[in-house]
């Protein structure tokens, strides 16, 4: 049997019952399939920011190293400054692991109605593909004269050859496997100096996956589409910011954002690939045992994909399928009574 | 009387279709309500970037200064690249002439459904106020080691209290005038360290506005929430290019960006407004006369509104209303047969 060293990051609120729920499902499937999954949890949370002052231990990233992949459950706490939260545990290892994909399926499922009035099950079937570790997101910026009437904050944007050429190639790659057809989103017919610079590597990166069909689509454009018309797309290849925004704005088109899962590899898997689902840590119903446990067991399966066990998978993903098809089984976010448990 | 001088610049494609549509709404309206235009038209267009090498003249901001106000079609054409259309001619017009509210109202209209199962005519009524002429649009910038595996491209962000200030007094005095809610655009839970001063400068100019119920949203979420509850919005704030992505989508939810309108507006009327509909210039249904001048009309109405009549230009917005919900003239962009002239 293939065996596996899964480490569990809970995080606060939901996460803590969401990812339980994901356990489950990886041990019945690893029954199944064959599989071993050894697992490791770790606390980091805003709770541990509360009680010892970080979000994780100085030497986290090396903790992380051993493990074939990650598990992440939601983080963020009432009083804690997102930044805090954020900085301290997700971005770090986004960064430092080098997960420069971030991966979002996003499908309208039979019994998830999505809230457009032509969007039938199986109609929308699209995968976004966010650069995840440059871009429009970055340490360069600052603030100068705080407080003055002439104060004023700057950010810097950071595009490079090698970063969006390397998340393009997975992009090509993955149309390749799927409908053959990419979509690149842009800007560049605004004022912006990196967007023709992502134009040129798209169409130079184009030339060396030739059975991709491929056009280009600005952002503000794109965003209407996926509105008007998202069946069209197949793989939608962006920017860290740009994907940022579509995935959100494609997991709501597909009636959802309990459901919608995400994974942040590391394709040369150098370093370990982290999951997660793509809801917060919902404070609100937080400790009630209601959450929707769909969004991290979808992650999970995205896990076993990467782990080398597609058909694995499959049998995750076609089980959140008919569960939502067949049966009424499911939490008060989709309508339902359901507890996460269940 | 009261006389105003208008610039009409028709621009590329649809352009030269609309304005035509809009300035004969125009003349009915001034004899109805007393008012008194007289026009001046520009070429200023692509057509004439490929004969005379510039879309305007150096002296095109001068021809336009002693103007009441500017009504623009589109410009754009196929061969000539957007940042020549564009930087040579709307960029220059709106920053020159410190037009730095971008104002988009979307209604879901009766007879033109929404895309969205739940959206009902009257459901829907926001205005996007889009921060314009600064933000993460600018001339900072450049590229570095053109070919090079080490090559990159750099953007600055740049966000002035004077610049950021401004438009939110503006957005929070039209929410006060309107449903008293006003939504902000945000990213501050991202790395960049541009937001976080954006929301600080948001609390400080809602202590200056108390009869103003405010809240905040992650760009990411907020896109999300467009989709599932567009209802609840009044006044959305947002910068440059969050304001560029929200105002195209919250066109789409409404059901079409052929209808939406767009006032670029300097509030302190140092300069001429400029006003255009939201579409472009559209070049594979130039010249057929079936462009829907809807976008365009509304356009004028928001001019007639910022010149000082608000009577005529609710007529305005008013006979659209009744067009759309109890006739069936609409051109074939929203399934009619109509032309551009009727
Ligand atoms: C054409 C482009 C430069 C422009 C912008 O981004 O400002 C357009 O999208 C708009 O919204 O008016
Ligand atoms: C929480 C935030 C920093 C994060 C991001 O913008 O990357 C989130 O929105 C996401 O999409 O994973």
């Amino acid at each position: 049997t293939s065996h596996h060293r899964i480490a569990l990051i809970p995080g606060d609120g939901i996460g803590t019952e969401v990812i339980p729920a994901a356990r489950r499902v990886l041990d019945t499937v690893a029954a199944r399939h064959g599989l071993g999954f050894s697992y490791e949890t770790f606390d980091w949370s805003c709770e541990r920011y509360v009680s010892l002052g970080a979000m994780m231990p100085d030497d986290g990233l090396d903790r992380l190293r051993g493990h074939d992949a990650i598990l992440l459950g939601a983080v963020g706490y009432p009083g804690v400054p997102d930044h805090v939260s954020l900085w301290g545990l997700l971005i770090p290892i986004r960064r430092g692991f080098q997960q420069y994909v971030n991966l979002r399926p996003i499908r309208v499922f039979e019994g998830v109605p999505s809230p457009l009035r032509d969007a039938a099950p199986g109609d929308v079937d699209l995968v976004v593909v966010r650069e995840n570790v440059e871009g429009e997101y970055g340490e360069i910026g600052g603030r100068l004269g705080r407080g003055l009437p002439e104060e004023m904050a700057v950010q810097e944007a950071v595009f490079t050859r090698k970063g969006v050429t390397r998340v393009l190639d997975y992009a090509f790659s993955l149309a390749e496997r799927r409908g053959r057809h990419l979509t690149s989103a842009t800007k560049s017919n605004g004022i912006v100096h990196t967007m023709p610079f992502w134009d040129e590597l798209v169409a130079e990166r184009a030339t060396a996956h030739p059975e991709v069909a491929w056009d280009q689509e600005h952002i503000d454009a794109l965003a209407a589409k996926f509105v008007l018309d998202p069946r069209r797309f197949d793989v939608v290849v962006a920017s860290n910011l740009f994907g940022d925004i579509l995935s959100d704005l494609a997991a709501a088109v597909a009636g959802s954002i309990g459901i919608a899962p995400a994974a942040n590899l590391n394709p040369e898997r150098d370093f370990p690939s982290m999951f997660e689902p793509v809801h917060g840590s919902a404070p609100d119903i937080a400790g009630r045992g209601i959450a929707n446990p769909l969004g991290a067991i979808w992650s999970a399966a995205m896990m076993l994909d990467h782990l080398g066990h597609p058909e694995a998978a499959a049998h995750v993903t076609d089980a959140i399928a008919t569960v939502l098809a067949k049966t009424p089984v499911r939490t008060p976010d989709l309508g339902g009574t359901a507890t996460t448990a269940e």
